[in-house]
């Protein structure tokens, strides 16, 4: 009898912020395959005798490549065990979650997706970001720093030039972010935006730069060298609410 | 003593969706005061003796205002109690969770917020579309479907009609919808854009429309009328992974 996988959005380092579905899940799984994004305390939660399997992946160095965390999946599944894909954040949310699902199906493995608390929410909450605010932002744009050549296609300057909700980039690298704000600004984009950079969003570690569009690259190289992982940077009119609302630094 | 403030993200209608730490304050809360658009058997999650108050905030029909709301959380604080409100999603994603929080740190009452899941993630991914996926979406952008004439220079249409990841639309009526899509064409939005409308989205009642940009509004209205509540409308090319992917309905 074939088991099944189970995507878990695990939130991101914080182990209060795993779903109570998704926690059950991991309570009562026979292979946990989990990401570097999780709070590593909720692997305590998984079943004595459970296998663990460190998938870790991050842009530069994965313990195990995308092919082999798929891999594992089918063939844990086809053993017959119930698989915990325990993933940072929410699966569907830069999660490749999507591929994992894709892949299963792909090889008649039933597949079930959790949703779960993604650093989007939880790094802007932390840092007293609301990702919308009546008067400051009726919307925002999510959007990764970097893709690969082939997939620019994806990638629109313009419509982001032109947002005026609250944005947030998932950053790996300074030279990215220079980039984009570099061609925004060429664009029309506001430089006077409020703008920040968050590292380690949510964690009690969570370091906020706050600056604005023109300059914020620059002020993230003078105090960190490059781009800290993990970390989001986010512009808008919302930013402007932070010192009034609640956050952890 | 004052009490504290937890502006806790319920996650969408399902109680598997709120948070553990979400939970274990609203199991010892002394007053809940609830959202409409939550799980409503969460409640029996309270202590007994919880006052449980019913906010039910729609667009139409309030049970209280927003400001009846606000002055509930302040003046239960004050007297000391610890106040969970429990809100559908996440307080920071169309939740007015800023504005309640700015409200109560005004009136020197100590506030926390609880990211939550928002229906953003839960709606799509139970309808079988990724946010993001590598040959389809780099990002998403959502937005509300409708803000009121003096706040309109909070959307810029260009924007969405070059947007070209992941769009999402949070939406209370057929008419907004209407004018959205007819604007984005005419500023150049591909009209065969794949598009659907989620309907109670991630519950076992879900129902799904999908279509193409062009005439996604024209077939809401042959289907139900006018637009069901509560939906979001969703374009894009992750729409196409659908087929492929599990999904609810």
């Amino acid at each position: 009898m074939t088991g099944k996988v189970f995507l878990v959005g695990a939130g991101p380092v914080n182990p209060d912020l795993i779903t109570v579905g998704g926690l059950r899940h991991l309570q009562t799984a026979d292979v946990v395959i989990y990401d570097k994004l999780i709070a590593h305390s909720l692997l305590d939660e998984a079943p004595e005798g459970a296998e663990l399997i460190d998938a870790s992946k991050t842009r530069h160095a994965d313990t195990l490549t995308q092919d082999q965390i798929n891999e594992l999946l089918v063939d844990r599944a086809k053993q017959g065990f119930k698989v915990v894909r325990l993933k940072g954040g929410d699966p569907y949310t830069f999660g490749r979650g999507s591929e994992e699902a894709l892949y299963c199906l792909e090889h008649n493995v039933e597949v079930e997706v959790i949703p779960g608390v993604s650093a989007l929410a939880a790094a802007t909450a932390a840092a007293g970001i609301p990702l919308t605010h009546r008067f400051a932002s009726a919307g925002f744009m999510v959007s990764l720093g970097y893709v690969k050549p082939e997939y620019s296609y994806l990638i629109n300057r313009e419509s982001q030039a032109k947002f005026n909700g609250t944005m947030v980039f998932f950053m790996t690298q300074l030279a990215d972010l220079e980039t984009i704000l570099r061609e925004m600004l060429e664009l029309g984009y506001d430089p006077e935006t409020a703008a920040a950079v968050i590292h380690k969003g949510g964690t009690p570690d969570q370091e906020v730069l706050v600056d604005k569009a023109s300059t914020l690259a620059e002020k993230v190289r003078e105090r960190w060298g490059d781009m800290p992982i993990p970390s989001i940077a986010v512009l808008g009119a919302a930013l402007n609410l932070r010192d009034n609302l609640p956050r952890i630094s």
